[in-house]
């Protein structure tokens, strides 16, 4: 059993900390919050057996797990790996990987670290959103695993199977490509949706009435908080907007097929559309 | 308790058929359906008694449901309305209402029709997707209510009150462009998404990894089928081309902060995206 410091106690530190205590792979979770709000919260949901200084945490835990959003917990990193001894172990679950790996390439310590991106979450934030179980059967990327010492990466394997998670190794920058692909643009999606809707729909009863089912799941990632979402557009910017072009090209496409009446045009592009059936029930 | 014939025993037929049998609405229920597959699975199912022509349907059902296609509804409805006797009510489900409304306007038996649309539904679509309770708690809009007969409207008041309908009122022009800004542009976004992804991600298997609930859940919708859709978008052209452009103005001006790093800008979009909260839970 370890000693696992969390940095960070929103969604993913947070939720981290309910199933490696429940599990008995953490012994005792050191939190570490800077929100004092948030702590308060964090303290009141006792996601942590207590909450430390910065300083406290890296000196007292022997994993130590960075979930600050991805522009902050770039410059932390390095500071960290200034800062441990050699029996202890730092990850971090942001959701890009190359530029925090970039950060970090030429450290002495490098070893000591494990690049980890687990996929799980909710359009939720902070301490409150926190919930048991939010990995279960999802996928967690490795990233740049041949970096870290065989010790280091045995250890963090073990704890996201301990999360049930399903490990995947990837290069950073790869990694950067397919989620900008796959996960960057459902948000840009979905937060251009309710922009559009909330430009065009003044009345928000009528939002609310008409919003059957579709609506809200497909707006649903909108509600996803600009600290952590900012930095991750700006890091992988060329990955982004490169989706972002053929994103606007397939709308313009459809935009077309209706303006013309070309309903046959329509119907070849929703039985593409479809094909999505065959990967995501 | 009355004999409900329903035309198209698809999504929302067929979950039609369940509850208003199960809530004693329905002595009984006869069904029509063109398609041989889908009759077959429905008469598998037990969504209807019994399966019977479409002339048989409208001479024996007291209340008449157009389940079908807005195409096929559009030109189906004014057929049904010369047909049926003074005691019979129809109505239909489909998701635009102007046109409809207007190709049945000075038809004699007008106040004999009720022109509704139950906003409920999944991504799915056939007898296979019927399920109970699909309508609960949803609103239904009742689209120029003032046309149809006080007595025809009164029974298909309760039959939605049967099925746990809040009923709203809306002229059928009103119903179109508030559903075009909420409800029709959701399905464009996800057909777009699909598309992208199906084009920029080349390995499936990718797709399925790396898609954590997020892109399932925006995506969801592109699997809607092309039959209920193509007429939709192609009845609704104007107000569907007009928040089209909105959104791919809105989508430009996140690829713009994008491409300039302007993260104040970015950010500044998404706290305006995230009001979408206070109204969608």
């Amino acid at each position: 059993m370890y000693t696992v410091g969390i940095i960070g106690l929103g969604l993913i530190g947070g939720s981290m900390a309910i199933d490696l205590k429940r599990r008995g792979f953490a012994e005792r979770i050191l939190g570490v919050e800077s929100d004092p709000v948030a702590a308060e919260a964090a303290l009141t949901m006792a996601l942590a057996n207590e909450l430390v200084p910065y300083e406290d945490c890296i000196a007292r835990a022997g994993i130590i797990v960075v979930a600050v959003p991805v522009g902050v917990a770039v410059k932390m990193l390095p500071d960290i790996l200034d800062r441990i001894t050699p029996d202890k172990i730092v990850i971090d679950v942001c959701s890009t990987k190359e530029q925090i790996c970039q950060a970090v390439k030429y450290h002495p310590h490098r070893p000591q670290y494990v690049s980890t991106h687990p996929m799980a979450g909710t359009e939720y934030s902070g301490p409150w959103a926190a919930q048991p179980g939010l990995f279960d059967g999802r996928a967690c990327i490795f990233a740049q695993a041949e970096e870290s010492s065989p010790k280091a990466l045995k250890t963090i394997e073990e704890m996201y199977k301990v999360l049930n998670m399903r490990p995947i190794y990837m290069d950073p920058s790869n990694h950067d490509v397919h989620t900008a692909y796959v996960s960057h643009i459902s948000h840009l999606t979905s937060f251009a949706l309710a922009l559009t809707v909330l430009d065009k729909e003044k009345d928000e009863k009528h939002i609310f009435d008409l919003a059957s089912g579709g609506f809200a799941s497909t707006v649903r990632l909108a509600k996803s908080n600009a600290d952590m979402w900012v930095p991750i557009l700006s890091q992988n910017r060329d990955n982004v907007l490169h989706v972002m072009d053929t994103y606007m090209e397939k709308m313009k496409a459809f935009r077309d097929a209706v303006a013309e009446y070309d309903e046959a045009r329509i119907r070849e592009l929703i039985d593409e559309a479809n094909k999505i059936k065959k990967i995501i029930r």
